[in-house]
């Protein structure tokens, strides 16, 4: 099986392709953050979404008005939809794009773009500071994908 | 390095894996445009999520009553998390059955149905269109997913 | 075109390969189940998210009032919401720790790990258990997801 291992190491040895595995966790990893933050919010804001979870903060009805949303919490969630939203396609164009065989710098430029606007995303939307600068860090990210996904198209197109 | 290149080549080369890479990228990109559309929709509609987003429609306590939920941009956003829930098992699903060797004309007929069902669905959903015909679109494309995830588990079983 | 095949052969004969590919197939058709559920629950919860969804329900200015949110509709939709979380950083994660070649005995510690945790996550979500229960699963999958973000890292830091 040594034989197939070398193959697979192959992969994971280009550079263009550990790129993406590096810049892919770590932005994966900045929307896993959202999950631990949110609950922060529950916590502090006393605002759950199921009975169960309000148990800790009072007894039987008392803990009922704990089922609730707050304001706060509510930001952290659209923070991680939008996450979603933009990660997913990255996630996939990203891969394909990097197996399409692109410069090692433009696929660096690529990712690091594509990174560095959620990274800031986060903070602007979690400030939150005024627009239009979450909307301007949005369309960076959104803008890199598409351009992902103009390459991967260019190079494969199969209908 | 440029030995490590070919044998990424060869992946992107092959007729099935590009398919994949094509539907792939157009389906992703179908799903990328619901997030301009639901922009489009708080903008004409004045409905937004964050209170920083009304200061174009107006000042002060004037902004806040923007700060609400619009029917049209709820339609928006319940396609966008749709297709999230149907294109996220179609990534990883249909990148194993591409790796899974399939015939081609076989892949070829669940990537035109999936990414046609999720076309299909987001013009019924917006117009919208009497039901069942939403509901159909939609099973068509989950159909071919667990008919995918059939292939791979087949192909791959190893628990 | 038989050698390019061989070599794609090669990637799903792999033994962590073969794991990644059941483990993700498996917890992807887990979360579809979620899809079905709702519906089950909006049919015969009478509740509805869209004005065409309720005609079954009933004509005109009635069928209006099946346009509502429901306490478990909402529930299973959380759930759905949470394996959309947790399960995409496992995709793009796990994809990358299956190619970074790690020992056969660790990664399906790992995918098994993760698999059982969001399956046991959503019965006790369901039912629902008492806290902390649903807290613990849902921290395992998030540990594992960690471990092997980490061991990608180790393998293939780029920056």
């Amino acid at each position: 099986r040594s034989g197939e291992m070398a193959k697979l190491t192959q992969l994971i040895d280009n550079d263009v392709f550990r790129a993406y595995a590096t810049y892919t966790t770590i932005v994966l990893l900045k929307m896993m953050l959202m999950s631990p933050l949110t609950s922060y919010f529950r916590v502090t804001r006393k605002a759950v979404a199921n009975p169960e979870d309000a148990v800790s903060f009072g007894k039987g009805e008392s803990a009922k008005k704990y089922v609730r949303t707050d304001q706060d919490v509510e930001r952290v969630r659209r923070v991680h939809l939008n996450d979603l939203e933009n990660i997913v396609p990255f996630l996939g164009i990203g891969l394909l794009y990097a197996l399409s065989g692109p410069e090692l710098y433009s696929a660096l430029l690529h990712f690091r773009i594509f990174v560095g606007s959620r990274i800031l995303h986060t903070f602007i939307y979690l400030i939150p500071l005024p627009q239009p600068s979450r909307g301007l860090t949005w369309l960076a990210g959104y803008a890199v994908t598409i351009s992902m996904a103009y390459k991967v198209l260019k190079t494969t197109l199969y209908l």
